[in-house]
């Protein structure tokens, strides 16, 4: 079963790697509209350095869409600070994980004489068009959507009468997806890698593209999800749990920037289990299996195969080799970002060239709004 | 009573000016703060040619804080197009709109060189910072205003869970408060002349205000509200409903731009009563305490003296006099509205120029507000 899961995980990943390569239908309602090219955009909140799971789930196969996409293709990449807003947040924190973000996307291979990368408050457009996709969107869609009642730890059938939503409940929170389909919309995206997790945000952006379209003509191409095949990280000390950086632990998580030893030392104390030999068996043994699929990610061998191979050996020697090839993969990342975060004024002129690459690409989208709309 | 509550006005109306020519707190809850030039902001909806009752109750005070205004007060006028999305809008009659209520602020005395107009759309901090003070604004607060509710035409005490609510309401509509906190607030406004129904709103926009300067530091002026003492316009055809933009009949409601035979005619058919003698009374006869009305606004007389002067006369002479004086007074604005029509290519570049000038003062308030967030 997992194997098989895995091979669907490979065709879908292929798939995605193939579809920067070809040239996709503007929408696929309108067969007379010409075939624009592949626009990939995708964003990430700005909670500091990112963990393993942040780079195996989400940034390593940005780097591969950029390493794969054709010439034509454009790929824009946000740190979406005004996303980050819809929860409290401590001013000079935010400053600071907002530049730890940008500077770990470079680290980790974005080009940006490739990829425009960029901070979504720094592109006004994206405002701009939240107002404007708010003026379609659904009050009753919203309300039945999950996001911000798990953010206010509100059971799912909660509906906005409840006296805790009616407390709790900003209207930055609850019209979040809103700013998510802007995001995607505003610069014509056509896919958008998101986890598995984001499905519904990305079935809400589509079903405000076509409402839109509906509307005003065709704007907007229907965005397609790119879902990773990557397997979530699991938590080192909880896990049946995502490794998270809410975690009270620290050394439930690996960072992108910690140190070898640290590495060495926090995949030592993973919690694992006290059976005898190596299997792969995520129900029943989440914790050996998330080092075997820590180890697979890295070696792109399937766990089976992996977990046969350690068959026999102690798990102290596996820990050791995770440990090893972790530190590995993330000896150059971890050098390339302490260069860029000792040249601050470096990383302001980036940034400032991806704003201004992002915004001329939404004045386009813009200009055709404001036309359809008579603004 | 009517003479007190005349009076009353009056008094306001003396306040309304003298606010422009004094100094005020930049917010009550910090004496440290050192004090701002007044600045007054207001919006107009583009719904095309304004009509007599939109003049006398909104854009003559305007022309008067712009004539008593202290040279250091600051005065910024918009035409809020972003607001108009709220509802359905046909593309090409909304540009038509937009720009014959431009024409009509510059017509009627708004002077480019001294006050800021501009088309809200064409200033994007408007729609970022609503974005920022809809993380802080409660859904709870918003579910309990009204406007919502009576724009869908349903019961004041309606739920979002209501079925018609879920149904047809739509985010743009429901969070349109936060957007005109965001108008008032992205401009530093210390003063906000608003007709006796927007109160509430300016209500929200206060309270928006001190929750934000309560979590953020002093960023925001709290606004006052400069009601206008100018008496509510009645419809020439239903004489207990304002004279309005959307009635059937277009003999209910002189515009800014009709010509004088046009503006006699629909006096002249303007629906009275059939009782003896002139005299001022609004509940028992609303039709000719009206045209009274209308003519105490461009006599400066108040009305009962007015209805005793004409006690004896007949109708047909009182609505001849009052025609005569609306076709008098409207004459040169009328005529400069042609002009200015005549020269599209103008208005524009007036447009653009009152959209730099716009977009310079929100840059200061964004910068400190990003600053003050982290961003």
């Amino acid at each position: 079963m997992a194997s098989l899961r895995e091979n669907s995980h490979r065709a879908r990943w292929e798939k995605l790697s193939s579809v920067a390569r070809t040239w996709y239908r503007w929408s696929s309602t309108s067969p007379q509209t010409p075939v624009p090219e592949p626009v990939i955009f995708s964003g990430i909140q700005p909670t500091g350095v990112p963990h393993l799971g942040n780079y195996l789930g989400a940034l390593l196969p940005w780097v591969k869409l950029q390493q794969d996409a054709s010439p034509g293709t454009k790929l824009f990449f946000s740190i979406v600070d005004l996303h980050a807003l819809t929860v409290p947040q401590n001013a000079s924190q935010l400053k600071k994980w907002r530049a730890e973000a940008f500077a770990t996307l470079l680290a980790v291979g974005l080009d940006p004489n490739r990829s425009t990368i960029f901070y979504q408050s720094a592109v006004p457009a994206h405002a701009e068009l939240m107002w404007i996709l708010s003026t379609v969107a659904s009050m009753g869609y919203l309300s039945r959507m999950t996001q911000w009642k798990s953010k206010l730890q509100l059971p799912e059938d909660t509906t906005l009468e409840h006296s805790e939503a009616r407390a709790q409940l900003r209207l930055g929170l609850f019209s979040y997806p809103v700013l998510q389909a802007a995001d995607i919309l505003v610069h014509r995206a056509t896919h958008v890698p998101v986890g598995e997790d984001q499905r519904q945000h990305l079935e809400f952006s589509r079903y405000t593209a076509n409402s839109f379209n509906h509307l005003f003509g065709d704007l907007f191409p229907i965005p397609e999800a790119l879902i990773s095949p990557a397997k979530r990280v699991m938590s080192l000390k909880e896990p049946t749990s995502k490794m998270s950086k809410s975690h009270a632990d620290e050394r439930s998580r690996v960072l992108l920037t910690d140190s070898p030893a640290s590495i060495h030392k926090k995949v030592k104390v993973a919690l694992t289990d006290s059976e005898p030999m190596i299997t792969y068996d995520p129900i029943h043994r989440p914790g050996v299996s998330n080092l075997i699929e820590i180890l697979s990610h890295f070696e792109d061998i399937p766990c089976d195969i992996i977990a046969s191979e350690y068959q026999n050996a102690s798990l102290r020697s596996l820990k050791e080799h995770v440990a090893g090839r972790i530190v590995h993969h993330l000896h150059d990342i971890r050098e390339r970002y302490q260069q860029i975060m000792a040249d601050q004024i470096q990383l302001e002129v980036i940034a400032q060239q991806g704003a201004e690459a992002a915004q001329a690409n939404t004045n386009r989208t813009m200009n055709r709004v404001r036309d359809a709309l008579g603004l």
